[in-house]
């Protein structure tokens, strides 16, 4: 039975994450499969190469799945769009090693916490940044992100207090940077542990607004206490950019 | 009593559009005017540059008020932004010359029309595009706009037939470009008459999609005749760019 490898793009702001739960349709990966069994006329699981929270986007979100069928993958990709809401977009799709799997086989991926700094709203975009008008010091932003590059157990930045596994990750240095009234937050790694991304974005906008020092990161990392970390910053302003294999 | 300008952009989706009906708080006047009697504890009413369609966008339209306020300009866009809902954005405020009026001192506009040409769709801006996977003849768009330019009875692009005031408009030649997946189709002119933007649109895509003959509409403008045209685009396509004064 062939293997495919689907990337999608979703809109995560009315959906309960990717990761299915019994049998409720407000799930990406619900409302995926849904449309690929319809489409296969099978019953088709999909893998992800991780789960988004609800409410977190992904511009480049990467499935696998199994099926046997005549359809070339083209025929496959109009077939699932057609049944996919406006909110879910099949980007593209490709026959993958009989092996692979989305999320087995996933080597890294970048998150981008997308923050609108002005006072002016942004109406069009509102659904996929997080409103912060107040003046962010993205030096020391910068400078506080800095000790979070290499290899460091997360566990301060993790919001399972109970993880069980090593919350050992490699993160790659964080980029800031301005793009005229936009402010992102680029974070590259091995693997994201619970809400991880959005307790870095948490932390270092309290960092920007000058509300913790930048020189108490180090401190925070090595206590592995999410307590001592910032507030977790909303899921609306996060997007999966891309993941790597 | 000081006259005041004000640029707003709006995501129209589910309003039924600028101009206020009755007392439906479903359009965009009626939120703004309410936002501005509460903001200035008075009664304000306030004149747009015309009216956009139910479902119509708006990057940057005018609408003139005239209040007696010991608040600064700085203010009042503060208290404005504060009581506007999340779809609706106060961009600037200014004081305006004191018979300022945003609708009959308007000198022109810019509407465009965003196109998704593509089979792949755009999730995160799917709101404000059309999608229109079959390929454009954009040469062949570009040929039939050609007689739209200059001054015409545009009675062929209007949806209303009793239509007792002159039909004549003035417009600027109308560009067509594509920028990646999106073709854009900016109109301006002098004035639009009722859906004359969306009728224009609707007619030019009739001629990228190869069922219409580009050369067939300078006889359809000099008919007069609405039935000849194109359909009326869909309105999410449509957004307001820019108003001249």
């Amino acid at each position: 039975m062939p293997t495919y490898r689907l990337t999608l793009c979703y809109d995560g702001t009315r959906y309960d994450g990717w990761q299915k739960q019994g049998n409720t349709p407000k799930t990406i990966q619900q409302r995926l499969e849904a449309a690929l069994s319809e489409a296969l006329s099978q019953p088709v699981e999909a893998a992800g190469s991780g789960r988004t929270d609800a409410g977190v986007h992904a511009r480049a979100q990467t499935a696998s799945f199994r099926a046997e069928t005549a359809l070339s993958c083209g025929e496959i990709l109009s077939a699932l769009r057609g049944r996919l809401p406006e909110d879910i977009g099949a980007v593209s799709l490709e026959e993958a090693p009989p092996r692979f799997h989305a999320r087995l086989n996933c080597k890294g991926k970048t998150y981008i916490y997308r923050i609108w700094n002005s006072e002016s709203p942004n109406v069009f975009e509102r659904r996929y940044l997080h409103f912060q008008p107040e003046p962010l010091d993205l030096d020391a932003m910068r400078k506080a992100a800095e000790c979070l590059a290499g290899r460091h157990d997360f566990s301060a930045f993790c919001a399972n207090p109970r993880l069980k596994k090593s919350a050992v990750r490699t993160l790659r240095p964080v980029v800031i940077e301005r793009l005229g009234e936009e402010v992102r937050l680029r974070m590259t790694g091995s693997g994201f542990l619970y809400n991880m991304a959005r307790i870095i974005a948490g932390t270092l906008l309290q960092v920007g607004l000058g509300l913790l020092d930048a020189a108490a990161l180090p401190g925070i990392l090595a206590s592995g206490d999410r307590a001592l970390a910032g507030p977790t910053a909303p899921a609306k302003g996060l997007t999966l950019w891309e993941v790597f294999y």
